[in-house]
């Protein structure tokens, strides 16, 4: 890949982590608690089971309160801090792994490039991200401390990183996706600072944070680093294979299943149990319309590969900002039903479009995927913040809108914060995306050019099964005649 | 397809889904409880932990008993409503959308087909199946109540359906699929209502509700839109190929792995325990005998990979209905063992008869996979309830047979009870998959014919490896070469 | 496969194991516990979470201490003792089965065989562990009890069976490979009874119990049973093809994302949570630098495969005997990434070698994955032990090492158990593997030879995509000319 020096610098990287992390992070204390109080006699109390404030905020307890010798008592075993997350959290990781990854084997000569640079990728941020989110957002006394929640904050991030990917992919070198990845996650946390700590907004499946950001991020790197001619000579290898369109189909279903997971993990109370069902019928719905709009746009009526494999998982991104606060079942299926038919209208004429008109060739259509629903979700969510009243939420209300109630802020203010988030979003997506595809673009980087185009052949040892292992010159692949090409025998049904 | 109407109806499905969800269906709620009781002082009190005939049935609660202040004290986390069956539900969830789905991948020339349609057809039914299951099982004050219990049924009504979906595999169009599909949800509400609450059958797992309906209906809906000549001049189509193999591999692994979930995802106390250990050790014994057997009826003694891919499964089925019931590990082996002798003998003989004799084809099997050992496992949960007693099952008997003790149905009544479950839905599989069947064969449906069979070239834009983009005929798909052929060069090893 | 007594021995095997269930296994009872127990008035209990020595010693209960009466009491629901266990059961149950397996399917023309023979050794081993098991570790009264964690510990056993599978990978039949993992089992647990009861060693993640000794196990087998000649003249059937390498990613990525639940799957209190953390912050290091190092010992610094496939795996394993017990997170990084570059390292030089001069074949290079990281592993745990204190471990001390501070056990003595367990683990699989060997090359095992090797041909009924169905003789399968090759076309770009 003419990038001698990539095995160096990436293990410059992980030595870097390895020294940032000795002197950063440590494990969330997890101790039993034994949180004895006086209270007033012949009275029962019941606290609150999950202790917001205190320094080990994400711990699930078992609180039981036995007031008849003014005694209230906490008791709970060390594993529960792990089981409350750990279902989701292994979902999530399916997701990300398993999910983004397979989702871009589509390309029929960019497989193992996909699945490897992705969990590169993955291990990267992974690591990068617990180190700025503790720096940015969770630092006590200097230390970071590791827990349940922080593995799961760090997928978010990994998430928000492989969206990107997906915008570029098969046109960047790995050191420059290394490269954008560490810089777009410093980005992603500083945004979430602002959405979620200033702004105290309600994201809670990260449409915002993860799938908005993601996606015009990528985007905007994928403009600043375009190579129209390349792209164009090699657009014969962005179609697909019978069994690598197979491959992503592995990718979205793991997606399909588990998105009510990742719209779930960080959700609270009743807000999870909405979290789950909500994400679940809206998929149901999403998928239905996905599969129709496709036939629908193509004469002949024929289902378009593409769009199954993304559009049906529109729903999921259209609840991320909302699932915890839409409170009526059919209005989740209605906002799922929108996002597929958006998302399959914007792969059969907005990328085209976008790249003919506007030069921004998006590799896996991330825009339709995540951009647009994405947006739906953001909307959906300023809408639910601002005709959010206690008597619908309940227990759930001050967890799902923290600030309501507090500083005077009503509802419809905490909609126009809402409002802000998605604006702050946007905006540090595109300049940041902008910048960094600018950065990207220097010509120490040596860009992928021409053959070296979406193709595996310049990073790997290839197998013979029609792959070349030896190309008759460093620079330029042959061209070669698969074995696909088949002989027309007359029909004779 | 030459069916430009199936954009439009599944879209008006969906919009009639959005409003029945809108009149219809709110979430469960999950309020804590506090359920505070006066009781004598002096004493301990344990209440039953799951209280069944609430309105909030299926909430597990952690119940403390305070007795000093004669005070019985109830408390209990909403997460936990969820988290008792999310990563069940999940399993469920994957072997629904990847297992079934990817063990329909086996047809060489099928598998977006089966994958898409597999998708579809889940998104359909579990919308439709929430809404069948709430007005003919669970309707409350005119309101259908979602809760994780509700989705674990969804995902059951879907995989009957899915059975069904094998059995006509690659020879309905997506639209015949779909109107069967709601069809067939209804009638599998129907059977329930008899089975589970006028007999009060044991069915935990399912076998007879899922297998041997879905299996049924599915086999008449084949038998009575049969094209015999059709099917025989497209037979070569019901080849796989090496990777079309491989790929349905990954659908026989994640239900093996999964199975045991399926089985206790409903059971409780003990029997929850039973139901797990169970069916993992019958699928242990299923795919020995399976493997053994698949290799004894081939001359050469030569594994077949349809036995392997489905019969290795059968343990999984043989325990369904008796799953929490059985009280002998070792009879659960020697249940999973008969059930994959049986499987395999099934594919060997019965069904090249089947299809010749009683012109039944059956594309992937489900009679012998899903049937046959059904059949299996309705048999011995009859035996298990005619010897079922209070001294086996301890606390758990009163959970597996609600109406033993009551009525005065003793064990022997509820045995055939069991028996008349069996029965009825046989008899309503049946009788409904033939008018089904009758049904889809009129005209207008415009059954997929000829070379259209088993094939994605007729539903998809397909890539151009080896699979023709454009046709010589608009309904005759020309007969390629595949690049499969191989020179055979003289040994010299 | 000139086997013909396969299925007749096989079924044997199975009605043995049922005889031998029959007689031995039952069910752990999971009776609500009523311990009830007078104390002092005026003061508050907590009782250990976990009662050990129970006869229900691995049901974690939840305990309520109400000391106004005097009254300790304990509450739980049995549905409580499967869900603690069963998220991560799940998951070693897809590493096992989905990991394993498709880690084995990059031969080009063995996927089927890796499969399904990975199916039936996990099928045959999980039985014949779960007796051994109780037969040798866990007798009562003469009976074995099945809990979940009988199925967790079986599970462990089948991941030994299956990394010595992968140095044999083949080169053996299935007969050969039922006996050969018929003794493994049996020594793998009287290893076990060395190591943990009578050395009271700890291994958590059974690095050495697992991985040292199933990949030591296993290369002397392949050493005993070698053709090397038939190996040599069948080298490019161990080449991958495109999509082989692609089915191969699918149980890598399962690997890499379930690992942690390997790994804390037996681990107690804070040590659950720091194996999960420390697990998953490991692997993230091996990727990076199982990467970084692939491109780096290749010419031209292109990616290999197999590196990518296994070596990025490495720091799960070298976690195995640590994850509970590194209390730093910097160091499980710097474990991670030695153990990914010494993968790498060991695929690129020392299997050549190791093939070359020590004639020890190693099919999927488990000597690289599992060996060197394992042994890794061990020594980490010897320097972790012999500088733990209980100031570092808190409550985790006792439950990591429960037999420091009884006996006039120091932290000292105990690394030096820890040192005797590896030698130990060692000597039993060299010794075992040596003997299995021999025994396995006697001539009635009629164990393949020549064209037989590492190939589908003599097992499977074939599709005929390049796979002859009809062979010109029975004992030599014809070398025929894949459609493989490519016809190449002068670079125009």
């Amino acid at each position: 890949m003419g990038l001698t020096v990539v095995p160096i610098l990436l293990i410059v990287l992980e030595i870097l982590f390895i020294i940032l992390f000795g002197i950063f992070v440590q494990y969330e204390k997890l101790e039993v608690h034994n949180n004895i109080q006086v209270k007033s006699s012949q009275e029962v109390y019941r606290t609150i089971v999950r202790d917001q404030n205190s320094s080990v905020a994400n711990n699930l307890t078992h609180i039981e309160v036995v007031n008849v010798t003014n005694v209230q008592y906490f008791i709970e075993d060390t594993r529960e801090h792990v089981q409350d997350y750990y279902a989701v959290f292994q979902d999530i990781h399916v997701m990300v792994l398993i999910g983004f990854a397979f989702l871009m084997t589509f390309l029929k000569r960019y497989g193992y490039s996909s699945i490897t640079f992705n969990l590169l990728l993955a291990a990267v941020v992974i690591q990068w991200a617990i180190l700025t989110n503790g720096w940015i957002l969770n630092l006590q006394d200097g230390v970071i401390r590791i827990s349940m929640k922080t593995l799961i904050k760090a997928e978010f991030a990994t998430a928000a990183i492989l969206v990107s990917f997906g915008a570029v992919l098969g046109k960047l070198n790995p050191l420059q996706l290394v490269a954008m990845a560490l810089i777009e996650v410093v980005l992603f946390q500083c945004n979430e600072l602002i959405v979620l700590k200033l702004f105290q907004a309600s994201d809670v499946g990260a449409s915002m944070l993860v799938h908005v950001f993601g996606a015009y991020f990528g985007l905007m790197v994928a403009l600043f680093t375009a190579r129209p001619g390349d792209v164009q000579s090699q657009s014969y290898k962005e179609l697909s294979v019978y069994h690598s369109d197979m491959f992503t189909m592995i990718g979205t279903i793991f997606l399909w299943a588990f998105w009510p997971s990742f719209n779930c993990a960080l959700a609270e109370g009743e807000g999870h149990h909405r979290a789950v069902v909500n994400t679940y019928l809206a998929l149901t719905a999403s998928a239905v319309v996905a599969v129709a709009v496709s036939a629908a746009v193509q004469k002949n009526r024929r289902f378009t590969m593409i769009h199954i494999q993304n559009a049906t998982l529109a729903g999921g991104v259209a609840l991320g900002s909302m699932a915890d606060m839409v409170v009526y079942p059919f209005a989740v299926l209605l906002a799922g039903a929108l996002a597929g038919c958006i998302s399959v209208l914007g792969y059969q004429f907005f990328t085209p479009c976008c790249d003919q008109k506007l030069k921004i060739h998006d590799t896996r259509g991330v825009h339709n995927l995540h951009g647009l629903p994405g947006i739906i979700s953001a909307i959906g969510a300023i809408i639910c913040a601002a005709f959010a009243t206690q008597e619908h939420y309940g227990e759930s209300f001050s967890k799902i809108f923290p600030a309501v109630g507090k500083d005077s802020r009503t509802p419809g203010v905490q909609a126009e914060f809402q409002l802000a988030a998605l604006a702050v979003t946007l905006a540090i997506s595109l300049f940041g995306g902008v910048i960094t595809g600018f950065f990207l673009r220097l010509p120490f980087w040596k860009q992928p050019k021409g053959a070296e185009i979406m193709d595996d052949w310049d990073y790997w040892v290839l197998p013979s099964d029609g792959y070349p292992i030896i190309p008759n010159s460093v620079n330029a692949p042959p061209i070669y005649k698969l074995p696909e090409q088949t002989t027309m025998i007359e029909n004779n049904a």
